[in-house]
């Protein structure tokens, strides 16, 4: 594997070049790319990298905090108000231009920031919306380890998979196994979807209705480990499913696994997007496939480079992405196959390695 | 008291009202005002308020589950990439100023939707921002409930606070006990912060660290109810505590309480800030406090009204607001006292309801 930037002064040289600075100051206002950055993990913090010096602005409930955190060449900078932050940016980068993010930054703000810098703000080139890709050996490990605690939870809440379980009950037996085996928590909320109507939701929230024989049940479940993300779905049976169902299980399992099968350094994520809709419309189901086909994930859940028929990304080593294709039919039945995939110097592991047999215990 | 907007209609005109607008179009982009309008609760999902016609804009992870949510009068349309969206509303609004909330839409969304619609973007006035404090009876009834699970949640878990127990353990043990009393989640990641350390640090994450002998234990709980948050924080002591400790726990237990009997409809919050900081100031304990005062609660953990020295709030009947001072001493001792209170028609009712007797069972 390529070597990638390890330690925070790197990324933040990284990050600079990737905004195409030459001089003056870039401001980070994404969270993520700040705590990529100086690993700071409060909710409010700005990271101003100059040209010399780097300061983190954060309010007081964060001080301490960031002391303990961040690496000591990082200057942190107390601001009471959100007014405070915009003048402290203004002192601590008194010329040059000011770099910012345009897609993390609300036009508020930014007037305000552009106010008191005396309009000297640009944006910053569109690459710095791709720095995190490229995962470290350290980011991977925390995302194996949290692909592995959603593989093994799932595996533990199999005999609950079956007629008369809760999607509320399974969620919880979900998290509960996952905060057990030393997740920080689950890395969104957990989907349960059982039946007709809820599993033809994407992103239905589990209820109390309890699965009965000829749903299907979907289960998009991850862990959060260290910040870092997982993300997995499968689907499962309950009772003995109807023809057609099992007809679309297993056109939408092929087009999964073409799909993952594409996965590789250079490869332009239209064409998989493309393929996976291909094998489905050779089926008749295209249609019914509603959402793009994936996205990155790393300190973020849905993070570059997002993989559907618009996009123009190209997969690089160390980007970690999913591979979700999913049927919806509201009252027949939904479904959804979904995998973790690194990328690889010349091809691409598999991080979710739970079974994909939608049959359930008896 | 004063009945407030409670059906969806009567929001989404309270919204334009507030919004400034008397011809033209508001787009609302801030998801939970989107939500307090029309019931949708997806997460990406905007809400386009004509003269005559309303329509949420979302992509296809949620048409169908829009369709079920929102109502007949809100017409779904789908949009399959984020620049679809810009288009869309250029399209439904053809003609008229367009109201954008500058708070909650980036410059990059902002510049798009500018160069679709014409340039007839305009902001919002700042009442906007205020439309949800004003909470309805049922909204009420939520956060309610949502307060009493994590009283209970709290009660239940109370043999666990003595020495021994880690942070991790009890941060588990009482988001388990919330589940399971019906709430959706945890309103925000629940803080155990145990020891001379942790406890100084506002919004610490639980370790495996176990509570010692002379700790202080600040726990910060809170529920979630279809959407709506709670928030409370108790301070426990582990052992005997040294004499200063009671002594900063007796102080900031009054200041608290003087904070808090302040709340009432027409009150400036900067006056009850400034009094809770006299208060801590009498006894040289004013720098120790790092943050605000409190903040409003509804269906964001954090909402209109902040109270701090700064804001030009006053209180009105329907804000649900937090009070909640802390005190934090890296090295020697953190703790925080936290109540949310509904302001009623002419005073308060206090939703929290668990003891502060910071003393644990033996």
């Amino acid at each position: 594997m390529t070597l990638r930037a390890e330690s925070h002064e790197e990324r933040r040289r990284v990050a600079r070049t990737a905004a195409g600075l030459t001089s003056g100051s870039l401001l980070l206002t994404c969270l993520e790319d700040v705590r990529w950055c100086c690993d700071f993990t409060g909710s409010n913090g700005w990271l101003l990298l100059g040209e010399e010096e780097s300061c983190l602005l954060t309010d007081g409930r964060y001080v301490e905090q960031a002391a303990i955190q961040v690496p000591p060449t990082v200057r942190v900078v107390a601001c009471p108000t959100a007014r405070s932050m915009s003048t402290a940016v203004a002192t601590a980068a008194p010329d040059g231009p000011i770099a910012v993010q345009e897609a993390h930054l609300s036009v508020e703000t930014w007037r305000a920031l552009s106010h008191e810098t005396g309009e000297r703000l640009v944006a910053a080139a569109p690459e710095l919306g791709h720095v995190r890709r490229s995962k470290s050996s350290l980011e991977i490990d925390h995302i194996r380890r949290a692909a592995a605690i959603a593989d093994e939870a799932l595996a533990a809440s199999m005999a609950s998979i079956r007629r008369g379980t809760s999607e509320r009950e399974l969620r919880d037996e979900l998290e509960a196994h996952m905060r057990s085996l030393g997740a920080d928590g689950p890395s969104y909320e957990t989907i349960v979807a059982g039946g007709p109507v809820h599993s033809a939701l994407p992103h239905h929230r589990p209820t109390d209705r309890r699965f009965e024989n000829g749903d299907t049940v979907v289960i998009d479940v991850g862990a959060l480990v260290e910040g870092y993300h997982s993300d997995m779905t499968r689907t499962f049976f309950i009772g003995e499913p109807s023809s057609e169902v099992t007809r679309w299980y297993g056109v939408l399992d092929e087009a999964q696994r073409l799909a993952a099968s594409m996965v590789a350094p250079g490869r332009a994520v239209a064409e998989i997007d493309r393929a996976c809709r291909a094998t489905l419309a050779a089926a008749e189901l295209e249609s019914w496939f509603i959402h793009g086909l994936g996205h990155g994930v790393g300190l973020l859940i849905h993070e570059n480079p997002f993989i559907n028929r618009v996009s123009e990304a190209v997969l690089r080593p160390g980007d970690v992405v999913t591979i979700e294709p999913g049927l919806y039919r509201g009252g027949f039945a939904g479904m959804r196959i979904e995998d973790l995939l690194l990328v690889t110097d010349d091809s691409h592991e598999i991080l979710t390695r739970s079974p994909k047999d939608p049959t359930c215990p008896r």
